[in-house]
């Protein structure tokens, strides 16, 4: 009996850790939201497949934790990597409620969406960064605001995760335009090395919200980022050391 | 004549995306700090290497940029992943200096190491987290210290890389022991998933500074997080919503 939890990154399986691919190819069962067990179809020949849709990720986890109580080997996979706003966290506290821990258990990381998406962007994660989720869903609103700005009080880049709820998203960006001013870039990319991929950049106040959707990831710089090429760039500080090119 | 910026991962060549050894199996000039070069020793055989010492970062982006110029395909390799603590926004800010842009440039972006180190202690990055180095080399202490206390009143995870610098590190955690209490958890990995690897838990009143050096992350949790038979594990919020199991 042995349960993974696995990131797949972005979905381009050049971008699939090779410790990703044996980790399915060893299991007997496969755990998935469905749409992305499309991004490992080609790994999943002869495997006994658990799909389920959005928002059934607590049925997922027990049906997980089950299974792999009754002895086979399961592997939980998510894109990105399992623990960003994937089915680790979850998975491990359900272990923790059944009060039962498998002779294999692993997390095995992955690339996540935010890294992907800053180097379609260039390299907006340059300096400390901050990762949020704006889905409403599981934590209050009031808390992911309060986040935001914490983290714009902070000068961090922020990464914007889920960003479902076009009224909070457009609350997040007001803070964004208050701290940083309306001009402040923010890159936006949708479907980071996935067919359909898009990446574009915008000012803060001007991010046209009907191209967002919870595929997207934004990235808002910090005070320090600029855009040069159509590249953003976050300088990680050497130009306060050192006089350069 | 092209650049490629490339993380590599944590080391372990079972998490490096094919995307990574194959820019590097195709650059003409591999450039890299010299200790990680020896991550991917068993790609560089034929190639042009210019290796470099720590602190050595401007030097080996010049370098990079002026090698792509004169035509050749240059590779810079990280350990990680490129923009979160590597070479990839020096290289494009020396672009930017140089106002050149090569005809292929890419970031290709890679499993960085509070992702490894998360993984190896269950899933404290289950929900928002900021990355904060405490590097002193780049940015002022001050910066750093109101970036920690800013993610600290934002209860996000925080994942510290850089450690270098013990009295900062020991501000630093007075900090969290200030905001979320003497027996806060804190996981401390050093070398995720290269050989010697070290994981352990510790309350954050009582962190052994000793065991800490610059190839140690420590990763602080939310008020959330708990630790269940040695696993650190921060909900992701699902128990707002749904009983289980």
């Amino acid at each position: 009996m042995s349960l993974k939890i696995v990131g797949f990154g972005p979905g381009d399986p050049r971008l699939r850790p090779p410790a990703a691919a044996q980790a399915i190819r060893e299991g007997d069962v496969i755990v998935g939201y469905e749409s992305y067990l499309r991004l490992v179809e080609d790994l999943l020949e002869g495997k006994e497949v658990v799909s389920a849709k959005m928002k059934e990720e607590v049925y997922r986890a027990r049906v997980a934790v089950e299974m792999a109580r009754e002895g086979k080997r399961v592997v939980v996979v998510s894109d990105g990597d399992p623990q960003i706003y994937g089915m680790a966290p979850l998975v491990l506290e359900m272990l923790s409620k059944y009060s039962w821990r498998p002779g294999v258990l692993e997390v095995v990381p992955g690339i996540t969406a935010a890294l992907a998406a800053g180097a379609r962007l260039g390299a907006p994660l340059g300096s400390d960064a901050a990762f949020i989720s704006l889905s409403p869903l599981l934590l209050p609103k009031e808390l992911i605001l309060r986040r935001i700005e914490a983290a714009l009080s902070g000068d961090f880049v922020l990464a914007l995760y889920n960003p479902i709820d076009k009224a909070l998203l457009r609350e997040a960006l007001a803070l964004v335009v208050r701290w940083r001013g309306p001009s402040a870039p923010v890159g936006i990319v949708k479907d980071a090395y996935r067919p359909g991929e898009r990446t574009f950049l915008a000012r803060a106040s001007e991010v046209p919200l009907d191209e967002v959707d919870m595929r997207t990831i934004l990235i808002v710089g910090n005070s320090e980022t600029y855009v040069w090429d159509g590249l953003m760039i976050t300088p990680r500080g050497y130009h306060r050391k050192y006089a350069y090119p």
